[in-house]
Protein backbone atom coordinates (compact mmCIF):
# COMPACT_ATOMS: atom_id res chain seq x y z
CA UNK A 1 0.00 0.00 0.00
CA UNK A 2 1.44 3.18 -1.19
CA UNK A 3 1.69 6.11 1.37
CA UNK A 4 2.90 8.88 -0.39
CA UNK A 5 0.65 12.02 -0.97
CA UNK A 6 0.89 12.51 -4.62
CA UNK A 7 0.25 16.15 -6.49
CA UNK A 8 -2.31 15.67 -9.16
CA UNK A 9 -1.98 18.68 -11.89
CA UNK A 10 -5.60 18.62 -12.40
CA UNK A 11 -7.15 18.27 -9.58
CA UNK A 12 -7.97 21.84 -8.38
CA UNK A 13 -9.68 22.86 -5.04
CA UNK A 14 -11.64 25.22 -3.43
CA UNK A 15 -11.29 25.91 0.23
CA UNK A 16 -12.64 28.77 2.40
CA UNK A 17 -15.74 29.30 5.57
CA UNK A 18 -19.33 30.28 5.26
CA UNK A 19 -20.65 32.61 3.35
CA UNK A 20 -17.12 33.43 1.45
CA UNK A 21 -18.98 32.78 -2.58
CA UNK A 22 -17.43 29.02 -3.09
CA UNK A 23 -20.57 28.31 -5.28
CA UNK A 24 -20.42 31.16 -8.11
CA UNK A 25 -16.44 30.23 -7.27
CA UNK A 26 -16.53 26.89 -8.70
CA UNK A 27 -18.57 27.84 -11.37
CA UNK A 28 -16.14 30.27 -12.93
CA UNK A 29 -13.05 27.64 -12.58
CA UNK A 30 -15.47 25.29 -14.41
CA UNK A 31 -16.11 28.12 -16.77
CA UNK A 32 -12.50 28.78 -17.47
CA UNK A 33 -11.26 25.29 -17.78
CA UNK A 34 -13.84 24.40 -19.93
CA UNK A 35 -13.39 27.35 -22.30
CA UNK A 36 -9.51 25.93 -22.54
CA UNK A 37 -10.78 22.73 -23.75
CA UNK A 38 -10.31 20.65 -20.61
CA UNK A 39 -12.95 18.15 -19.62
CA UNK A 40 -14.62 19.50 -16.04
CA UNK A 41 -15.94 17.41 -13.03
CA UNK A 42 -17.27 19.17 -10.43
CA UNK A 43 -18.15 17.38 -6.87
CA UNK A 44 -17.63 18.33 -3.35
CA UNK A 45 -16.86 17.10 0.08
CA UNK A 46 -17.98 15.80 2.17
CA UNK A 47 -20.03 13.71 -0.43
CA UNK A 48 -19.63 13.25 -3.75
CA UNK A 49 -20.68 9.67 -3.95
CA UNK A 50 -24.28 8.28 -3.03
CA UNK A 51 -22.71 6.89 0.35
CA UNK A 52 -20.42 9.58 0.71
CA UNK A 53 -23.63 12.15 1.04
CA UNK A 54 -25.07 9.97 3.38
CA UNK A 55 -22.18 10.23 5.38
CA UNK A 56 -22.56 14.09 5.19
CA UNK A 57 -25.93 13.74 6.14
CA UNK A 58 -25.18 11.98 9.11
CA UNK A 59 -22.29 14.40 9.59
CA UNK A 60 -24.50 17.64 9.24
CA UNK A 61 -27.39 15.94 11.36
CA UNK A 62 -26.50 13.35 13.69
CA UNK A 63 -30.07 14.21 15.51
CA UNK A 64 -29.32 15.09 19.19
CA UNK A 65 -26.29 12.94 19.75
CA UNK A 66 -22.97 14.58 20.53
CA UNK A 67 -20.87 13.82 17.74
CA UNK A 68 -17.19 13.10 19.08
CA UNK A 69 -14.44 14.89 17.01
CA UNK A 70 -12.83 11.86 16.52
CA UNK A 71 -16.24 10.64 15.05
CA UNK A 72 -16.79 13.34 13.18
CA UNK A 73 -12.20 13.43 11.74
CA UNK A 74 -13.01 9.48 10.67
CA UNK A 75 -16.49 10.09 9.05
CA UNK A 76 -15.16 12.66 7.32
CA UNK A 77 -11.73 10.74 5.78
CA UNK A 78 -14.06 7.94 5.22
CA UNK A 79 -16.13 10.13 2.82
CA UNK A 80 -12.74 10.49 1.54
CA UNK A 81 -11.81 7.55 1.16
CA UNK A 82 -14.77 6.56 -1.17
CA UNK A 83 -14.73 10.04 -2.81
CA UNK A 84 -11.51 9.61 -3.93
CA UNK A 85 -11.83 6.21 -5.38
CA UNK A 86 -15.14 6.10 -7.09
CA UNK A 87 -14.92 10.00 -8.08
CA UNK A 88 -11.39 11.17 -7.84
CA UNK A 89 -9.06 9.17 -9.15
CA UNK A 90 -11.33 7.36 -12.28
CA UNK A 91 -12.04 11.07 -13.42
CA UNK A 92 -8.09 12.26 -13.41
CA UNK A 93 -7.46 8.73 -15.04
CA UNK A 94 -9.28 9.77 -18.17
CA UNK A 95 -7.57 12.82 -18.20
CA UNK A 96 -10.77 15.22 -16.80
CA UNK A 97 -10.36 18.40 -14.70
CA UNK A 98 -11.34 17.56 -11.03
CA UNK A 99 -12.39 21.02 -9.04
CA UNK A 100 -13.98 19.71 -5.69
CA UNK A 101 -15.57 22.29 -3.26
CA UNK A 102 -13.83 21.71 -0.07
CA UNK A 103 -11.04 18.56 0.31
CA UNK A 104 -8.22 17.50 2.76
CA UNK A 105 -7.19 21.23 3.78
CA UNK A 106 -10.54 20.95 4.85
CA UNK A 107 -10.14 18.62 7.40
CA UNK A 108 -6.83 20.43 8.56
CA UNK A 109 -8.61 23.86 9.15
CA UNK A 110 -12.12 22.02 10.39
CA UNK A 111 -11.72 19.21 12.54
CA UNK A 112 -7.48 20.23 13.33
CA UNK A 113 -7.46 23.53 13.67
CA UNK A 114 -10.83 24.19 14.75
CA UNK A 115 -11.54 21.25 16.82
CA UNK A 116 -7.41 20.83 18.02
CA UNK A 117 -7.28 16.98 16.71
CA UNK A 118 -3.67 16.90 16.18
CA UNK A 119 -2.71 17.25 12.61
CA UNK A 120 0.01 14.31 12.46
CA UNK A 121 -3.36 12.56 13.21
CA UNK A 122 -4.69 14.25 10.03
CA UNK A 123 -1.61 13.71 7.58
CA UNK A 124 -1.48 9.79 8.61
CA UNK A 125 -5.14 9.85 7.49
CA UNK A 126 -4.21 11.78 4.35
CA UNK A 127 -1.17 9.41 3.90
CA UNK A 128 -3.28 6.11 4.08
CA UNK A 129 -7.11 6.67 3.06
CA UNK A 130 -6.03 9.74 0.05
CA UNK A 131 -2.95 9.69 -1.54
CA UNK A 132 -3.86 12.65 -3.62
CA UNK A 133 -3.40 16.20 -3.35
CA UNK A 134 -4.32 19.07 -5.36
CA UNK A 135 -1.95 20.91 -7.39
CA UNK A 136 -4.44 24.46 -7.14
CA UNK A 137 -6.05 25.61 -4.31
CA UNK A 138 -8.17 28.22 -4.16
CA UNK A 139 -8.96 29.97 -1.00
CA UNK A 140 -11.40 32.34 -0.44
CA UNK A 141 -10.28 34.11 2.74
CA UNK A 142 -13.10 36.17 4.72
CA UNK A 143 -14.03 37.67 8.02
CA UNK A 144 -15.55 35.82 9.93
CA UNK A 145 -18.63 37.91 11.27
CA UNK A 146 -18.81 38.91 7.59
CA UNK A 147 -18.94 35.15 6.33
CA UNK A 148 -21.70 34.92 8.84
CA UNK A 149 -23.73 37.79 8.06
CA UNK A 150 -24.07 37.07 4.27
CA UNK A 151 -25.94 33.61 5.36
CA UNK A 152 -27.65 34.81 8.26
CA UNK A 153 -30.55 34.93 6.06
CA UNK A 154 -30.09 31.91 4.00
CA UNK A 155 -29.80 29.49 6.61
CA UNK A 156 -33.04 29.40 8.24
CA UNK A 157 -32.20 25.51 9.37
CA UNK A 158 -28.47 25.79 10.11
CA UNK A 159 -26.60 22.81 10.04
CA UNK A 160 -24.60 21.49 13.18
CA UNK A 161 -21.30 23.18 11.70
CA UNK A 162 -23.02 25.98 11.11
CA UNK A 163 -24.30 26.34 14.38
CA UNK A 164 -20.59 26.70 15.61
CA UNK A 165 -19.63 29.71 17.50
CA UNK A 166 -17.55 32.68 16.01
CA UNK A 167 -14.15 31.30 18.21
CA UNK A 168 -14.43 28.10 16.02
CA UNK A 169 -14.94 29.47 12.69
CA UNK A 170 -11.59 32.47 13.81
CA UNK A 171 -9.54 29.11 14.55
CA UNK A 172 -11.34 27.45 11.36
CA UNK A 173 -9.73 30.70 9.11
CA UNK A 174 -6.53 30.98 10.74
CA UNK A 175 -6.34 26.77 10.00
CA UNK A 176 -6.88 27.35 6.41
CA UNK A 177 -4.62 30.64 6.22
CA UNK A 178 -1.41 28.70 7.66
CA UNK A 179 -1.72 26.09 5.53
CA UNK A 180 -1.55 28.41 2.32
CA UNK A 181 1.46 30.25 3.82
CA UNK A 182 3.19 26.85 4.27
CA UNK A 183 2.56 25.67 0.75
CA UNK A 184 2.41 29.39 -1.57
CA UNK A 185 2.82 27.21 -4.90
CA UNK A 186 0.14 25.30 -4.48
CA UNK A 187 -2.38 28.24 -2.67
CA UNK A 188 -3.95 31.24 -4.13
CA UNK A 189 -5.56 33.32 -1.49
CA UNK A 190 -8.71 35.54 -2.87
CA UNK A 191 -9.68 38.16 -0.97
CA UNK A 192 -13.57 37.09 -0.55
CA UNK A 193 -14.66 40.64 0.81
CA UNK A 194 -14.94 42.30 -2.48
CA UNK A 195 -17.77 42.19 -4.77
CA UNK A 196 -19.10 38.79 -6.34
CA UNK A 197 -17.29 40.27 -9.86
CA UNK A 198 -14.47 40.78 -8.43
CA UNK A 199 -13.99 37.09 -6.28
CA UNK A 200 -15.23 35.78 -10.08
CA UNK A 201 -12.43 37.71 -11.81
CA UNK A 202 -9.42 36.48 -9.39
CA UNK A 203 -10.90 33.09 -9.61
CA UNK A 204 -10.72 33.48 -13.21
CA UNK A 205 -7.02 34.97 -13.14
CA UNK A 206 -5.94 32.37 -10.71
CA UNK A 207 -6.99 29.41 -12.88
CA UNK A 208 -5.44 31.19 -16.03
CA UNK A 209 -2.55 31.79 -14.37
CA UNK A 210 -2.15 28.09 -13.39
CA UNK A 211 -3.11 26.46 -16.61
CA UNK A 212 -0.09 28.50 -18.48
CA UNK A 213 2.17 26.74 -15.59
CA UNK A 214 0.75 23.07 -16.33
CA UNK A 215 3.17 20.67 -19.15
CA UNK A 216 1.84 18.22 -21.74
CA UNK A 217 2.74 15.71 -19.04
CA UNK A 218 0.68 17.15 -16.69
CA UNK A 219 -2.81 17.23 -18.93
CA UNK A 220 -2.06 14.30 -20.62
CA UNK B 1 -4.36 13.30 23.61
CA UNK B 2 -3.44 10.27 25.04
CA UNK B 3 -2.22 7.89 22.53
CA UNK B 4 -1.77 4.79 25.27
CA UNK B 5 -4.27 1.86 24.85
CA UNK B 6 -5.28 0.87 28.47
CA UNK B 7 -6.68 -2.54 29.55
CA UNK B 8 -10.31 -2.27 30.92
CA UNK B 9 -10.94 -5.15 33.56
CA UNK B 10 -14.38 -4.51 33.33
CA UNK B 11 -14.56 -4.32 29.60
CA UNK B 12 -15.76 -8.38 28.11
CA UNK B 13 -15.47 -8.73 24.27
CA UNK B 14 -16.83 -11.77 22.57
CA UNK B 15 -15.52 -12.12 19.54
CA UNK B 16 -15.68 -14.80 16.33
CA UNK B 17 -17.10 -16.11 12.68
CA UNK B 18 -20.59 -15.79 11.64
CA UNK B 19 -22.78 -18.38 12.86
CA UNK B 20 -20.25 -19.25 16.28
CA UNK B 21 -23.20 -18.54 18.73
CA UNK B 22 -22.39 -15.15 19.75
CA UNK B 23 -25.91 -14.14 21.01
CA UNK B 24 -26.28 -17.42 23.48
CA UNK B 25 -22.72 -16.74 24.34
CA UNK B 26 -23.35 -13.19 25.57
CA UNK B 27 -26.80 -14.06 27.68
CA UNK B 28 -24.03 -16.32 29.41
CA UNK B 29 -21.85 -13.94 30.51
CA UNK B 30 -24.38 -11.25 31.34
CA UNK B 31 -25.75 -14.14 33.23
CA UNK B 32 -22.68 -15.22 35.19
CA UNK B 33 -21.42 -11.23 35.72
CA UNK B 34 -25.08 -10.32 37.23
CA UNK B 35 -25.29 -13.53 39.38
CA UNK B 36 -21.71 -12.28 40.76
CA UNK B 37 -23.85 -8.94 41.61
CA UNK B 38 -22.67 -6.54 38.74
CA UNK B 39 -24.22 -4.39 36.98
CA UNK B 40 -23.55 -5.06 33.21
CA UNK B 41 -24.36 -3.01 30.28
CA UNK B 42 -24.48 -5.54 26.74
CA UNK B 43 -23.93 -3.43 23.41
CA UNK B 44 -22.42 -4.60 20.21
CA UNK B 45 -20.28 -3.03 17.29
CA UNK B 46 -20.63 -1.80 14.66
CA UNK B 47 -23.48 0.04 16.51
CA UNK B 48 -23.99 0.90 20.33
CA UNK B 49 -25.30 4.40 19.85
CA UNK B 50 -28.24 5.77 17.60
CA UNK B 51 -25.42 7.42 14.96
CA UNK B 52 -23.46 4.23 15.06
CA UNK B 53 -26.27 2.38 14.66
CA UNK B 54 -26.60 4.45 11.30
CA UNK B 55 -22.96 4.15 10.38
CA UNK B 56 -23.81 -0.15 10.37
CA UNK B 57 -26.33 0.59 8.39
CA UNK B 58 -24.21 2.22 5.58
CA UNK B 59 -21.53 -0.86 5.87
CA UNK B 60 -23.87 -3.95 5.90
CA UNK B 61 -26.19 -2.24 3.36
CA UNK B 62 -24.41 0.57 1.03
CA UNK B 63 -27.04 0.56 -1.73
CA UNK B 64 -25.08 -1.11 -4.98
CA UNK B 65 -22.24 1.14 -4.24
CA UNK B 66 -18.61 -0.96 -3.93
CA UNK B 67 -17.47 0.32 -0.21
CA UNK B 68 -13.31 0.59 -0.69
CA UNK B 69 -11.87 -1.01 2.01
CA UNK B 70 -10.27 2.20 3.64
CA UNK B 71 -13.94 3.66 3.83
CA UNK B 72 -15.27 0.09 5.54
CA UNK B 73 -12.18 0.51 8.15
CA UNK B 74 -12.95 4.56 8.99
CA UNK B 75 -16.45 3.35 9.73
CA UNK B 76 -15.57 1.05 11.64
CA UNK B 77 -13.54 3.06 13.77
CA UNK B 78 -15.70 6.26 13.14
CA UNK B 79 -18.66 3.93 15.02
CA UNK B 80 -16.23 2.36 17.67
CA UNK B 81 -14.91 6.02 18.49
CA UNK B 82 -18.87 6.86 19.30
CA UNK B 83 -19.70 3.89 20.97
CA UNK B 84 -16.68 4.26 23.15
CA UNK B 85 -17.23 7.67 24.02
CA UNK B 86 -21.22 7.61 24.32
CA UNK B 87 -21.71 3.97 26.30
CA UNK B 88 -18.38 2.36 27.20
CA UNK B 89 -16.73 5.09 29.09
CA UNK B 90 -19.12 6.29 30.87
CA UNK B 91 -20.36 2.74 32.15
CA UNK B 92 -17.09 1.88 32.97
CA UNK B 93 -16.94 5.12 35.31
CA UNK B 94 -20.02 4.50 37.20
CA UNK B 95 -18.18 0.63 37.66
CA UNK B 96 -20.31 -1.49 35.77
CA UNK B 97 -19.04 -4.45 33.13
CA UNK B 98 -19.36 -3.51 30.02
CA UNK B 99 -19.89 -6.49 27.62
CA UNK B 100 -19.68 -5.90 23.62
CA UNK B 101 -20.49 -8.16 20.94
CA UNK B 102 -17.58 -7.85 18.22
CA UNK B 103 -14.86 -4.58 19.48
CA UNK B 104 -11.43 -3.27 18.07
CA UNK B 105 -10.18 -7.30 17.28
CA UNK B 106 -12.97 -7.32 14.75
CA UNK B 107 -10.90 -4.91 12.61
CA UNK B 108 -7.36 -6.55 12.99
CA UNK B 109 -9.55 -9.36 11.71
CA UNK B 110 -12.05 -8.27 9.19
CA UNK B 111 -10.05 -5.53 7.79
CA UNK B 112 -6.68 -6.21 8.59
CA UNK B 113 -6.84 -9.93 7.76
CA UNK B 114 -10.13 -10.44 5.57
CA UNK B 115 -9.18 -6.99 3.49
CA UNK B 116 -5.37 -6.97 3.71
CA UNK B 117 -4.99 -3.96 5.55
CA UNK B 118 -1.99 -2.76 7.32
CA UNK B 119 -1.95 -3.75 10.66
CA UNK B 120 -0.44 -0.95 11.78
CA UNK B 121 -2.26 1.54 10.27
CA UNK B 122 -5.38 -0.56 12.45
CA UNK B 123 -3.27 0.15 15.31
CA UNK B 124 -2.93 3.71 15.08
CA UNK B 125 -6.46 4.18 14.91
CA UNK B 126 -6.76 2.04 18.04
CA UNK B 127 -4.35 4.73 19.88
CA UNK B 128 -6.36 7.47 18.64
CA UNK B 129 -10.03 6.71 18.52
CA UNK B 130 -10.59 3.78 21.22
CA UNK B 131 -8.05 4.15 23.52
CA UNK B 132 -9.33 1.34 25.56
CA UNK B 133 -9.32 -2.46 25.30
CA UNK B 134 -11.00 -5.34 27.15
CA UNK B 135 -9.68 -7.67 30.19
CA UNK B 136 -11.54 -10.68 28.82
CA UNK B 137 -11.88 -11.32 25.30
CA UNK B 138 -13.92 -14.88 24.78
CA UNK B 139 -13.16 -15.98 21.29
CA UNK B 140 -15.64 -18.27 20.05
CA UNK B 141 -13.67 -20.03 17.33
CA UNK B 142 -15.54 -22.19 14.83
CA UNK B 143 -15.06 -24.21 11.07
CA UNK B 144 -15.73 -21.18 8.22
CA UNK B 145 -18.35 -23.63 6.39
CA UNK B 146 -20.10 -25.07 9.89
CA UNK B 147 -20.42 -21.58 10.90
CA UNK B 148 -22.01 -20.64 7.28
CA UNK B 149 -24.02 -24.06 7.54
CA UNK B 150 -25.32 -22.67 10.82
CA UNK B 151 -25.96 -19.22 9.19
CA UNK B 152 -27.78 -20.14 5.77
CA UNK B 153 -30.78 -21.09 7.20
CA UNK B 154 -31.60 -17.74 9.21
CA UNK B 155 -29.80 -15.58 6.51
CA UNK B 156 -32.58 -14.75 3.62
CA UNK B 157 -30.94 -11.76 3.12
CA UNK B 158 -27.33 -11.89 3.79
CA UNK B 159 -25.62 -8.71 4.36
CA UNK B 160 -22.77 -7.20 3.22
CA UNK B 161 -19.87 -8.70 4.97
CA UNK B 162 -22.02 -12.24 5.28
CA UNK B 163 -21.79 -12.14 1.35
CA UNK B 164 -18.16 -12.94 1.09
CA UNK B 165 -16.34 -15.90 -0.08
CA UNK B 166 -15.36 -18.95 2.54
CA UNK B 167 -11.26 -17.67 2.04
CA UNK B 168 -12.25 -14.42 3.57
CA UNK B 169 -13.80 -16.00 6.72
CA UNK B 170 -10.81 -18.34 6.48
CA UNK B 171 -8.79 -15.37 6.63
CA UNK B 172 -10.72 -13.57 8.94
CA UNK B 173 -10.45 -16.54 11.50
CA UNK B 174 -6.79 -17.19 10.98
CA UNK B 175 -6.78 -13.77 12.08
CA UNK B 176 -8.77 -13.94 15.42
CA UNK B 177 -6.76 -17.19 16.22
CA UNK B 178 -3.31 -15.20 15.77
CA UNK B 179 -4.54 -12.43 18.20
CA UNK B 180 -5.56 -14.99 20.77
CA UNK B 181 -2.04 -16.41 20.26
CA UNK B 182 -0.41 -13.38 20.46
CA UNK B 183 -2.48 -12.15 24.06
CA UNK B 184 -2.79 -15.47 25.37
CA UNK B 185 -3.46 -13.72 29.06
CA UNK B 186 -6.47 -11.59 27.63
CA UNK B 187 -8.44 -14.03 25.63
CA UNK B 188 -10.01 -17.58 25.97
CA UNK B 189 -10.88 -19.43 22.84
CA UNK B 190 -13.90 -21.85 23.19
CA UNK B 191 -14.42 -24.71 20.74
CA UNK B 192 -18.10 -23.22 19.66
CA UNK B 193 -18.27 -26.64 17.12
CA UNK B 194 -19.67 -28.43 20.13
CA UNK B 195 -23.49 -28.27 21.20
CA UNK B 196 -24.88 -25.18 22.30
CA UNK B 197 -25.18 -26.32 25.98
CA UNK B 198 -21.36 -26.79 26.08
CA UNK B 199 -20.40 -23.61 24.57
CA UNK B 200 -22.60 -21.83 27.02
CA UNK B 201 -20.86 -23.63 30.27
CA UNK B 202 -17.30 -22.90 28.45
CA UNK B 203 -18.04 -19.01 28.49
CA UNK B 204 -19.21 -19.27 31.98
CA UNK B 205 -16.29 -21.08 33.24
CA UNK B 206 -14.33 -18.76 31.68
CA UNK B 207 -15.97 -15.76 33.41
CA UNK B 208 -15.90 -17.08 36.41
CA UNK B 209 -12.38 -17.71 36.46
CA UNK B 210 -11.65 -14.33 34.96
CA UNK B 211 -13.68 -12.86 37.64
CA UNK B 212 -11.65 -14.38 40.36
CA UNK B 213 -8.58 -12.76 39.04
CA UNK B 214 -9.83 -9.25 39.80
CA UNK B 215 -8.63 -7.12 42.38
CA UNK B 216 -10.80 -4.95 44.20
CA UNK B 217 -9.06 -2.18 42.24
CA UNK B 218 -10.35 -3.77 39.41
CA UNK B 219 -14.19 -3.56 40.51
CA UNK B 220 -14.21 -0.04 41.72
Amino acid sequence: MSEAVLTQPRLVTLEGGEGAGKTSAIAAIRDRLQAAGHEVVLTREPGGTPLAERIRELLLNPQDEALAPETELLLMFASRAQHVREVVRPALRRGAFVVSDRFTDSSYAYQGAGRGLDPEWIAALERRAVGVKPGLTLLLDLDVREGRARTAGRDLWPDRIESEQDDFFERVRAGFRARAAAEPQRFRVIDAAQPPAGVAAAVEAATTAYLRTLTDSDLA
